[in-house]
């Protein structure tokens, strides 16, 4: 399995997800200013891996002594709005930087490129924790339909969503996986099949809009999505098209799971309303690599999120176990410990 | 606008909707198995448009004389299983072509060619009377949410859903249209939006996925989508995602007409669990314009069409009139006359 993100004495070192499958290409952040680049531009996406994307740019930018401390943390916070684990894991190095106040330069370096390397170890270990928790909700013989790519390359390895599917297979469940498109950054086609093929999971790809027609089929067993950000009643933000699946799931009665980490958790936003939604460029929709897909001149939406209420969603798989309804207590009781 | 399919003495002439919007280009069929390769390959698609195709493939069957009559019919009904046009206009041919047994071939030919232009002048007539009985349905003000290719372009000319919208653009309303793109041949994206640009209608391309998030949102004031095949219980086979489409607008209460010609509905068949749902090639989920957009060796489903249960159906507009539940009345009355 390639390595999604990785410090190197060179710089913040990630896999384009832009150009996989076709190529394997690397890029090397050299800057704390790179680094917010490549989350803005989607070299690097998902919420945990922009999370540790994040901290290693506040390192970076430390290391590099190019700009305030400040003007790092607020460039790197302005790329996207959504995931609420970049701002996690900005407060997060804020909160250490703080704490060194008068320490040595080298030693606040030091141990802010410490931080960012222990962020990456603790999400694999995180996921690892999710996967446990979350097999045991995975029906056995059936098919798991995701959406998006919530994977190794969705986190600093193993995955939220495709984490938990990793640990039903390992645990001997005979499971495969449909994975939605997910247009248009195509992050299903593209990144879930990629992955999970070379683990070995059979998996098949369908256009997004099939998804209603396969959970009405029967074969579907569950689906487990991911999460840019949980609000405090369990109302999830996640990859545009998750509140369609959702809805279409409880529809047919076929348990929809979120996979996400407790740095996910929005407990300060009362509910899914108040998560701002990022619109993305309408380039993204009106071409497919550069081939135009659409008629000259059409407007274009892109909001690159959807909130899904908390009724539609059956349970929450978090690395300290698996929050349901009333969400409002689980998740507090999941935060608080 | 541009004709989607015409009679000239060269052979059928069609424009080929697999390259539009980029490029206007003309086929000419100058035999029926190119006919029935265009309808194959979609060149021509929409029901409407490939019963017209087929009748006129017929005509110019008998008029080449080049297969024996029956093999005509079986060759052009053999292409697409869905649409019930298709084998609504074959079997009008047969029937006219079975009345003029003993007549002398030159008499036989000029009936049968004239017939097959007949269908054709009598289908946009048809989706003009569709459009007349549907504005009054269409809340102004708002905007229409449409999928797939319900349009000129579906038909021959001025289309079914598409028509309800243009006639209710005729009548004053002030709407907008939000076209889903319709992976994987992207009928929204490329036909829809440009068909309604030339127009002037406001269009607004959206990706699948995104339609349960805008049908949330309270923008939408009706959904019209168009139909393959329509059960004697009012279950509507159309494009895939229609029934997601369906689905989400139930959940939210923004009404869900289906727009189609008496030609569409089925009274064979029960429900819609009889309707044949083809199966297209995976390529066309893997690349789009030749461009792979898929992880290499995913597997891939691709079944072209879905079925909505008549109880997300608010009501199917034809050229006789509005029907609503209970279905097996009302299209049964319709169909009697």
């Amino acid at each position: 399995m390639v390595e999604t993100i990785v410090w190197t004495d060179a710089g913040v070192v990630m896999i384009d997800q832009r150009r996989l499958p076709a190529e394997e290409v690397y890029v090397t952040c050299r800057d704390y200013k790179e680094v917010a680049e490549a989350i803005r531009s989607m070299v690097i996406r998902g919420a945990p891996a922009i999370g540790v994307a994040a901290a290693m740019g506040v390192a970076l930018g430390v290391l590099r002594g190019n700009a305030p401390f400040d003007e790092i943390c607020d460039t790197l916070a302005a790329t996207r709005p959504t995931a609420v684990n970049l701002f996690w894991a900005i407060g997060r190095m804020k909160k250490l930087y703080a704490s060194l106040a008068g320490e040595p330069a080298g030693e606040v370096r030091l141990r802010l490129v410490e931080e960012a390397q222990r962020i990456r170890r603790e999400d694999i270990a995180i996921n690892e924790a999710m996967g446990r928790h979350g097999a045991a909700l995975v029906p056995d013989g059936k098919t798991v339909l995701t959406h998006c790519n919530a994977g190794a390359l969705a986190t600093a390895g193993y995955g939220t969503a495709l984490g938990v599917i990793r640990a039903a297979v390992a645990a001997g469940k005979k499971i495969d996986v449909f994975a939605d498109e997910t247009r248009p950054f195509l992050q299903g086609a593209r990144l879930t099949a990629w992955e999970l093929l070379q683990d070995g999971i059979p998996t098949t790809v369908i256009t997004d809009n099939m998804a209603g027609h396969f959970l009405k089929s029967g074969r579907i067993g569950c689906v487990i999505v991911g999460a840019d950000r949980i609000a405090a009643n369990g109302d999830v933000a996640n990859k545009i098209g998750t509140y369609s699946v959702a809805v279409l799931a409880k529809e047919n009665e076929v348990p929809f799971y979120v996979a996400a980490p407790v740095s996910t958790l929005d407990l300060s936003l009362a509910s899914g309303g108040q998560i701002p939604i990022e619109q993305r460029p309408a380039s993204e929709v009106t071409h497919v690599f550069g081939v135009p897909v659409a008629a000259a001149g059409a407007r274009v939406e892109n909001p690159a999120f959807d909130v899904t209420p908390n009724r539609y969603v059956t349970a929450i798989i978090t690395e300290r176990g698996v929050a349901r309804a009333p969400y409002e207590e689980s998740l507090r009781r999941i935060v608080l410990g």
